[in-house]
């Protein structure tokens, strides 16, 4: 029987022959995991998966790796003394991605470009390959024509299937369990600084069961919450400061061969001990309104921009529309941004088992800012939340 | 006076005019910080510093990130409604990179190229730039003549400032302490997990004032040692086990404006608890040979690939030059892995003011691996180990 990999890469295979693509060059990345069930951090070292358009996917990789990777793929390795270029063009010569001319072997030889098959071979990059490989592949093919992985991978990844969708909801329970003992716990966390409240979410994450927090945990409080990415500090949290807290972590898949890991993601905007600001009430609650009606829209065929749409003029309405600076939301899945973004003119229309945030948000610069976040299944008939701690920014309500 | 800030980005201009490049493009990444002192990780969203050879250097950057960029850079921020393209397009053109023709803007106009500045522009793409944007920027100076941006920022970066030098000390001191401790509590680990003594040194490293671990530690026990970049697991270390720990944490330097962080990296191979393999103590004896001698050839004027060669010849004369699977070292600095790479071959002669790591090891498939490591700087007149803990393995000596 097909191992899941097996059957991504088959997957794969049959949308590059769809797009008429030639081959798919891949990076350490979420696409590679996703294909192979292999995690790796990119580096300075060559280090690709050649997936051409028929046949089996090739590693092309430093030495060191060949005893770690997954044994059902081939692999050509280099070691440190050798032109890992020139181990990159055989491969992609033995896979009829280059002709055997001999005229794209190595950087050196420009001139008269015969390395086509047919024509200009369509060469899809991994989205996030860096520049200095980049440059490298398209050196080897000079008369290339490149485009993206996610043009074969995206339409596969962005749709979960039951495995990651269970992942997922694990993630969201996961961050709002932690996200229950800070409200719980509220009134320790004022008179001590950001920094601290979010080292302490990021072991809390850890200890309930996270292999590491899905992206810099951000307390933001007071004034500093009018920066949607603000990274915690020294402040000290006061009494009446709204504090943004964005947080959550990445959960593992539970997956015999190979590895892989999902993120939670979720914000809600706190008063940890008491008053804040009299305009905060009004604006906690306008964001709060948008935030319930856009995940309330959600539904198969609707439109990925009227979900921002539904809740951007909610804030329009209230006279908030400059201060919402971002868009509605972000796909989840083995990245913690990927597609579906949820962002005003994308057509896309929603489908089952697409996850996404909606976390609507009103930034006051010199004041404060409220954001709240969660993430939700696209289902058959509408949709499922990942996360359900109250939304409200009151702890001396809980 | 100027910034330090500033004198890089001078220094940048004056070798980019040098190698007649007509422009940096930058994307979040070590480069960037180390020319703004802004930190922040790629992300799908389009986000560059535009380094033209003269004038000032310009973000290109999402709305939100507006409040946060050095007030001392001009910015163009484009909003989720825009086309991230179009504005990076205009910046290009008032730069002068591209002409103000027209047949540049946007990705929809090919025909003729008339985007040229004088020729083909040459512009230089951060090494770890994205694919996706690498494609942007091709795609709007399709004439443009493509390299790296280390072409000009490698030089300086290579050579580190005495603030660098210092933050790298205490980064080497914070390994060290961790370490010390690791073996003073050694029998504590035997019978717990892999994973179990990396978290505890993940704890201690940033107890004692490390941002965060340099990279995932490793702790590689039995023959899971012979897999240099082993990710720490469920084995259970269990008495005579050689065990390889590699880690560090990065500091903070301690700079006004801005913000950046140097990594600690060292490796030592230690048996916790019990007597290793008989083979054992004479493998560990030669890397343990190789280390010292390659790191006691450093001084300036002697070539990265003598160093390696160094350590090279000694374990092959003991006859393990086919176990030893990796380079001998890599430069530290902004980045983990950064030039000058200590490999055989390496024409690069050592300068004062580098910085890198010295590793050899030998990794036998099913036994077990030996690496030893220590942080060096080059002085005007040899070297300055960045780490001094005991080199041996046996805890029991401590």
């Amino acid at each position: 029987m097909a191992t899941p990999f097996e059957r991504r890469v088959s997957t794969v295979q049959t949308t590059l022959d769809a797009v008429e693509g030639d081959v798919v060059v891949l990076s350490p990345s979420p696409n590679l995991t996703y294909l192979t069930g292999f995690e790796e951090s990119p580096s300075e070292r060559l280090f690709v998966l050649v997936v051409p358009r028929r046949g089996d996917p090739t590693f092309v990789v430093p030495t060191m790796y060949e005893e770690q990777l997954p044994r059902r793929y081939d692999s050509r390795v280099w070691d440190d003394a050798d032109d890992p270029l020139e181990v990159l063009a055989t491969c992609l010569r033995d896979l009829g991605v280059t002709s055997t001319s001999g005229d794209s072997e190595g950087t050196n030889s420009p001139g008269p470009s015969t390395d086509a098959v047919g024509d200009a071979p369509r060469i899809l990059l991994d989205d996030s390959m860096w520049a200095t490989f980049v440059l490298d592949v398209q050196s080897l093919v000079p008369s290339g024509d490149f485009g993206l992985a996610s043009a074969v991978l995206g339409p596969a990844r962005i749709s979960k299937d039951d495995l990651e969708l269970e992942t997922l909801r694990q993630a969201g329970k996961l961050a709002d369990r932690v996200c229950l003992e800070i409200r719980e716990r509220s009134e320790e966390f004022v008179g001590t600084s950001e920094a601290n409240l979010a080292a302490e979410i990021d072991r809390l994450l850890v200890e309930y069961g996270g292999r590491a927090p899905s992206f810099t945990t951000i307390v933001a409080s007071g004034p500093n919450g009018a920066r949607p990415h603000h990274h915690s500090g020294d402040r000290i949290i006061e009494p009446g400061d709204p504090v943004v807290l964005d947080f959550g972590a990445f959960v593992e898949a539970d997956i015999d061969e190979g590895s892989a890991a999902y993120p939670g993601d979720q914000t809600r905007t706190l008063v940890l001990e008491g008053d804040p600001p009299e305009s905060y009430r009004e604006i906690h609650e306008v964001v709060h309104e948008a935030q319930n009606a856009a995940v309330e829209a959600i539904e198969p065929g609707v439109t990925a921009g009227e979900i921002d749409r539904t809740a951007r003029s909610i804030i329009e309405e209230a006279g908030y529309g400059e201060a919402f600076l971002h868009r509605t939301g972000h796909g989840v899945g083995l990245e913690v941004h990927e597609p579906p973004y949820i962002v005003d003119g994308n057509d896309r229309e929603l489908e089952p088992g697409m996850v996404f945030s909606v976390e609507p948000g009103i930034y006051l610069d010199g004041e404060f800012g409220v954001r709240i976040e969660d993430l939700v299944i696209v289902t058959d008939d509408g949709f499922e939340r990942l996360n359900d701690t109250p939304r409200d920014w009151d702890c001396r309500d809980w």
